[in-house]
């Protein structure tokens, strides 16, 4: 907790009104009473006068739209403003350890590094080289294979396998810019959460989120060397083949199926049960229940028929060769 | 071992003939006399009437297929019943340790970990950080740099170099589904076989085979953040550069060139001496000795024409926006 | 330090001349006095004539473009040569540890391994399971999450973060090839720099300089799973999103972004300021300040043009399966 009169003062704001203690930073959406969010993109202009946040960056044209409790932080760069602030909010990293909560049955090696408030299932199972951050949470008869990393706060639930050396609740890819092009960072103040029955595989990464929580929802199954970004929400029993990227904030509706080394842009929704063939590249969101395929991503069925016509050009270019 | 009535039980399956003891699952060319195989692709008939498989899982309707030796366990779900019977063959994860038998001149980090049963040539060095499960063997002359995790029964020739970060013997992406979307994993117990003088990049995952073994044959050298799935064998002399994935049970002969972020689908061969362009999408299985690009994958040479073609067009277009 | 008489027995040179000593192999241009070159590609052929290695290793027909100074080490292959050669000036890999010297004010985990010859500034972080290789350099205020790798020579700079499981200074992919197929380790002389601001994401890799240095300049933020090939120069306040792939010897000017999964060829150059959209493939050098996408990456105005008639054509195909 911080006084708004302290967190304005470190980034450079001037403002009016009564002080209140500020817990964190979250969208307009989402921010409570405590906590300051900011407006940056035309598209969440209702979200402005509905925020319930107790102070908003906003640039001096669109302070008028906020409502009457909340307190306008004027600035030309809210962004950049947000990324200052975000340093103030990020829970502290170092290697204080303190002896975990373990429940029965666990089989833990010794080399396996604690935070401070750990919290461990039943027969849990943690592997050489395990890193759990502070206020882990790992539910009963989950496994985790070595050199595993988890950042503070990351949530895994019951009956989940997470294979060697993959990193969940890294911090999220979020930058502001300034004018001269340097890059601010954005502290990622939220965490992971992974649901129960879920595996993962070798070397894949799960980053926090910005605010809030990046979901994997249960009985999803990831296979090796897959990124999924901040904010992201994995439906249940989804299954991503090696080397998929999901780009941030983007969601999935239940069991989709996403084939090696495709990919999708970020801020969009994947359908209930679409599946998206190997090394396709999603740019729009995409209805359920249908097959996509090539980059930009089509319909399955489309991207065949495209692909015998360019069959058809290239056989006619092979009898010339001959 | 499992009598095939304990098995049967426990997965719901009725039977009938004398009861057996078996040892483990695979399929139907290659199970003996004590394992379990399951019939689940019209692809295999031929195999079903061969099978020297103790007893085999398989729809009614095949059944008679079947040599008099081998047991009918029927089911609508073979492959799920395979996923069920999986577990009970799956070597116990945990950390139990037990020095390893060492050869001589070896250099091993204090901070390396061993499950039971290991085996070390000489003249080997073992990094900090690293694993080695059960039964893990490395070869004389053989480097493994930090943080590389070694599954159960991994093995690893002579004059090696396993960079950091790496995994090997990881459980290969095999699940069974249910008739309401969930997901039912199918136990990897199989392994993988690293042949001698490969070097292997950082960060690349080679998954354990499901039945029998994942290879990398001798003198074949990885980049890093590879993906080789399950059941793979990479021929001798192979070279793959970054980010190329080989999805399930695919092939390549010897001296195979792969360029970065190349891909192949599952289930296919590669031929001797072909090279794969970077970011190339293999669809089908290739010919020897040829070069191929693009996605869907084709001959060099075509693929040359067809972006001619295209670039002749973009210039069309370059000039109507000018 | 080697007799240069003593290197050409090891690798089956005959030469005359005076005898010298021996430091290290490096290219035509950068070669001193006291190092070994080579010639392999005639696009070099100015580099020869003017060269300060101490003698080079080339092709008979043009050993008489070398300066008088330089002693020809007459060769069929001279890359594999190199090769062999590059073997003996390796750093020796081993687990031979020793006190780091550290700054004030670090908190260093107890399980963080060190070769000989650390240097750490003030106010670092090192979380578990961190290994730091012989001779590495660690900046003020940088912050390294667990299960890092830091291969020996690599140097960190100031208030950097490096993110879980990634690997620094790895070996650079590098081979020469003999006649019946088999490669042979170029051994990665160099090392990897990574300037002051600069973060890096979870499970990347940046490879070690064959000869010279890898760098990432300051200020340039890293997203996950990113492949830095050797010789590579990022330059300053550049974003690259996850799975993003550079091959060897690729250069970028400043500010340049890379969407997810893009890649590019070796030996190009970026230019300042140049965006390319995600899942590209850069096979030509690109010119500053502009946008590009596809594969082959081509202006991305051109790009959605060409999108636009597929586009068109898809709609002609939509209709007819209607």
């Amino acid at each position: 907790m911080m006084k708004l009169s302290e967190l304005s003062e470190k980034i450079g704001i001037t403002w009016s009104g009564e002080d209140v203690e500020i817990s964190g930073l979250h969208t307009l959406q989402e921010a409570t009473s405590t906590e300051v969010s900011f407006f940056n993109d035309k598209k969440y202009l209702k979200d402005l006068s509905s925020t319930k946040a107790a102070a908003v960056l906003v640039a001096k044209e669109f302070a008028h739209y906020l409502p009457d409790s909340t307190i306008a932080l004027i600035t030309d760069e809210p962004y950049l403003k947000v990324a200052l602030a975000s340093k103030y909010f990020a829970h502290p990293i170092g290697t204080a350890t303190e002896s975990p909560k373990v429940g029965s049955g666990c089989d833990i090696d010794p080399s396996v590094s604690f935070g401070k408030g750990v919290v461990i299932g039943d027969n849990v199972t943690l592997m050489a080289g395990v890193y759990l951050g502070d206020n882990v949470q790992i539910g009963s008869g989950t496994l985790i294979y070595p050199n595993v990393t988890l950042y503070h706060h990351t949530i895994v639930g019951e009956s989940c396998i997470i294979h060697a050396g993959t990193v969940l609740g890294s911090d999220g890819y979020g930058f502001a810019h300034t004018r001269s092009g340097e890059h601010v960072k954005i502290y990622q103040n939220g965490n992971t959460l992974i649901e129960d029955n879920v595996e993962i595989g070798a070397n894949c990464v799960v980053d926090r989120a910005v605010f809030g929580t990046t979901y994997v929802r249960k009985g999803t199954k990831l296979d090796n060397l897959i990124q999924i970004a901040h904010n992201c929400d994995v439906g249940a029993h989804t299954l991503m083949a090696s080397q998929v990227g999901l780009a941030g904030s983007t969601t999935t509706g239940r069991n989709v199926v996403m084939g090696g080394q495709s990919g999708t842009a970020g801020h969009l929704h994947i359908g209930d049960f679409v599946t998206i063939a190997g090394k396709s590249g999603v740019t729009k969101s995409l209805e359920g229940g249908k097959t996509y395929a090539g980059f930009p991503a089509i319909e399955h069925k489309l991207w065949l028929k495209l692909q015998a016509k360019i069959a058809m050009l290239i056989k006619k270019k092979a009898k010339k060769l001959k």
